[in-house]
């Protein structure tokens, strides 16, 4: 691990951070001309390297083994090619393979013998070059392969071989392999921002600061998602982002096998709802625009358009100005809207059993489980001890009953029975569920009026409620949903008791909608990131984010 | 049919259309006051009318069996529920169902009978309220019947009977259903601005107009985007968009079978790529956002941080002021990008398999080709009639054969080698390999390096060329694809050479991704409403979009 910098501090310097999104300035672009007189430079050295090289390979009796990798339309591999791996476990001894992987790590022996560790994820393999042998390897190619920087990506052919004893640095530990062949795919620089390494455990909280944990280096998280790359290659992090996609499928099995239907909302409106808080402005040609809050209104439209049961995969975008570790400007959401025979509770149920569905399939199927060990063995505290309900029965329980566990358990609830439940009181009542119904999930249904939009239906029977429930995971909530007013009179009534004009530009085609007849529907939208966050007990929604954006992150 | 209007005009006049987007005008405050007043005249004389209702109630026996629909947490259907109406068709006769469906027409035969067709898409069934019998039905309960407007929701629970005669006009021919309880869950307007049933055939071509087409009034392709909810309830309308539900759903079942991990990309960028061009600027709290323009860095970046096959679906937003009937502000992309092992043709080949499984899929799996009939059947005149090639090889022909093809056919392909076939030649290209290739898909390889942008891997066998390809349904694009550069000097300098700064702060992030060692890879980004709508040969593909977007349409 030599080759390793100490330092996992990033290269570039935080002012370059802050000038995301700014106009290319002067400066930048000066340095734009001095970096092309470097790259040429650069060039013209390695043309005279190329020739140096060239004149030592006429006494290297191995030159055609090593080298960068040429690619040709005949260019097949010499041996076995191993997709993934972790397969080298189950080939026999003897075989000739052929892989391509990242180089872990490099030692040089002594001129007649290297050791390089080849990795994928979390599978490893040591590779050992040796003099001479059949194919007559040179000192010349020792030395190349003690020389690879980290993190490049080779092309191996060689033998799998048992070693003398079992190797313990490695994941693969019954064997090694021979080096035959070696070919440079893409080469990584000296100097690497991160260590890949360095990002598989959580990252350190703000008091730990980016201290050295354990004698690892700890990358925090702003450092992973700044180079979001390299921190993608630890296989804890990776496996979380696989998890997220595991979500995405899992989503869509269910909606399909209960015959909703796939649809593609808009994510530009000509005007604002609600006034324009919280919305992106864009400029559209000679026009204005908006980003859509959510596909709400979409989702609407379909049922009125006699859709029956529809659902979405597609990013939500909220201009708020919210730093916290559970919102983003843009996540994901996966909404689904169906129309009810007979009571809301029909939606609720079912979104009940989605969840249910989602997080048995991540704790049970083994290509999920998988990626939960990787992540729990990399040390995320919560990974793979999340409760579901006892035999699958899902605990649903009202507003006011999660107020009185509250208040029974000395929590101040205030006077008000419509007053909602902050999120610091949200998180004690998971805990008081948990150990109650042995369940990290759970619903609560009958939010007061007050607290939810214009478009939720009240409830029948008491007209300062609404038919309308959250969803929580740990305490948190992933999911809001509700019956929504399907009558046109009933709509534009609750929009003006809440100051909206029903016939404004923004909303004209939405209550046209219902105008024109809309069976009863309601339904919910999920937050795919908050699902994954909280289902392994992530402390920031940004590590369950590929990419995540917030008031101060466009990049990368 | 009496109570539909014979002209389909909207009601709204154009002006108003005009105003998309702009801030509500004083004019508009003060119709919103003039609304608010009508709307609360209008609750006056729904209260009296009520009043006189409840008076009449008073000689009426059936009272209890019609009227508005009031739920209840115990109201259930008092006869068997039929979710679909096409299910009626396999019950019993004399079963006792209820179903909740739209009054596609009404007939009040006399004081003691009247008709209803009750439908749902294709469904359609007679009812029949008749005085008298088991129920004590009334007279004012039949008046009621034959005054529901078109477009209502209605719950009826009745009895399933033999006819005297085969019913002609619905097609559910061989029942009617005996009315006994009918009440309104959700009640349209007397006039709609456009008719459902003027909806479900091609809309006109402009030469054609507005014009009657074979006694039918055939809305316009604006009309029925303009108003959306009601075109959408449209069976061949609604079909086109359950195919593309199809497609969504075949796409990501395709995806995890070969092991792709389905990520979220962000649409926010901190700095717009290409210089800005093509691409919305947002306003960013204290700063400017861009709508991104593709997927295409973050799946590289995704690829560079090791995940080795990678799939999207979702928005793709396009700045371009183009008014065709091929070009969206707003499409849906399917991207998909992966590691190469030996040549590129393995991503070519995965694409062509990935369409073949796809279209097969649309032609031969009974949910979509249901789908397909009911287009066919509304008089679509290509639906159905796509030809994929013999024995599912697909046809692959390289840029320069394609324009021999088409000199050889006497088309002006001009002097440059590298001058790219225009869209009138695309689809005489069509044309001509359907009729030697029998395949209305195919691809062609090998694009000139002018032609396609800057991260596309040239071929290195012709520096002229590149490693890319475009696939086509009946002679028109439908998905650009490639290797891509995954050598970071390479593509520096490929930059360059193109006049993009690598450095910039739109390209650092994505440029360093292949500094700190990438993978070769390729992929393609394939437009989902461009699939639907020529699968379908439909003529225009907001045809083919839920709610389209383009230069001048921000609505619904």
């Amino acid at each position: 691990m030599a080759s390793q910098p100490e330092s996992s501090l990033p290269e570039r310097s935080k002012g370059e951070q802050g000038a995301e999104g700014a106009a290319p300035s002067k400066s930048a672009l000066k340095k734009a001309a001095k970096e092309k007189e470097k790259a040429e430079k650069a060039a013209k050295r390695q043309q005279q390297e190329q020739q140096e090289r060239e004149k030592a390979a006429q006494n290297d009796t191995a030159s055609h083994l090593y080298g960068p990798m040429v690619y040709s339309s005949s260019s097949v591999p010499t041996g076995r090619y191993i997709e993934d791996l972790g397969d080298l476990n189950a080939v026999e001894e003897e075989t000739k393979v052929t892989i391509e992987a990242r180089v872990y790590s490099t030692r040089k022996q002594s001129a007649k013998l290297s050791f390089l560790v080849i990795g994928e994820g979390d599978h490893t393999i040591q590779a050992v070059v040796a003099e001479g042998g059949e194919q007559k390897i040179s000192r010349q190619m020792i030395k190349w392969c003690g020389g690879i920087n980290t993190e490049s990506i080779v092309r191996i052919t060689g033998l799998v071989k048992k070693p003398f004893e079992e190797i313990k640095s490695t994941s693969i530990t019954k064997y090694e392999l021979h080096v035959q062949e070696i070919f440079m795919v893409s080469e990584a620089p000296e100097q690497l921002p991160i260590q890949r390494k360095d990002c598989n455990q959580p990252p350190p909280t703000e008091e730990e600061g980016n201290a050295e944990k354990e004698g690892l280096i700890n990358v925090s998280l702003k450092g992973r998602l700044d180079n979001r790359v390299i921190s993608l290659r630890a296989s804890a992090q990776q496996a979380i982002i696989e998890l997220q996609s595991e979500v995405s499928f899992l989503f869509a099995e269910y909606m399909r096998k209960h015959k909703f239907k796939w649809i593609q909302p808009s994510y530009l409106a000509g005007a604002a709802t609600e006034g324009g808080a919280g919305v992106f402005e864009i400029k559209y040609f000679e026009t204005k625009a908006y980003l859509t809050q959510s596909p709400q209104f979409f989702k609407q439209m379909a049922i009125a358009g006699d859709m029956k049961r529809v659902c979405i995969n597609g990013p939500v975008f909220r201009a708020e100005n919210s730093n916290t570790k559970r919102h983003l400007t843009e996540f994901t959401g996966l909404d689904f809207e169906m129309t009810i025979q007979n009571h809301y509770h029909e939606v609720l149920s079912f979104g009940e059993q989605l969840m249910i569905f989602i997080i048995r399939a991540l704790q049970t199927r083994p290509e999920c489980q998988h990626l939960v060990n990787i992540i729990k063995k990399a040390g995320y505290p919560e990974a793979g001890d999340f409760q579901l309900p006892p035999g699958d029965e899902a605990v649903r329980i009202t507003f006011a009953e999660a107020k009185k566990m509250l208040k029974e358990s000395g929590y101040d609830i205030g006077e008000d029975e419509m007053e909602d439940i902050d999120t610091a009181q949200e998180k004690a009542l998971g805990a008081l569920i948990l150990s109650k119904h042995h369940t990290d999930f759970y619903t609560i249904d009958k939010y007061p009026r007050t607290l939810r939009p214009f478009y939720t239906h009240p409830d029948p029977t008491n007209p300062l409620l609404t038919n309308s429930y959250d969803f929580f995971m740990r305490g948190q909530e992933i999911m809001s949903g509700a019956q929504r007013i399907h009558n046109y009179d009933l709509l534009c009534q609750n929009m003006r008791e809440k100051g909206l004009d029903p016939l404004a530009e923004g909303f004209r085609h939405y209550t046209d909608a219902f105008r024109y007849g809309c069976a009863p529907h309601g339904g919910g939208g999920l937050g795919l990131n908050r699902i994954v966050q909280f289902f392994l007990g992530l402390r920031d929604v940004r590590e369950a984010t590929l990419f995540p954006r917030d008031p101060g992150r466009l990049a990368p």
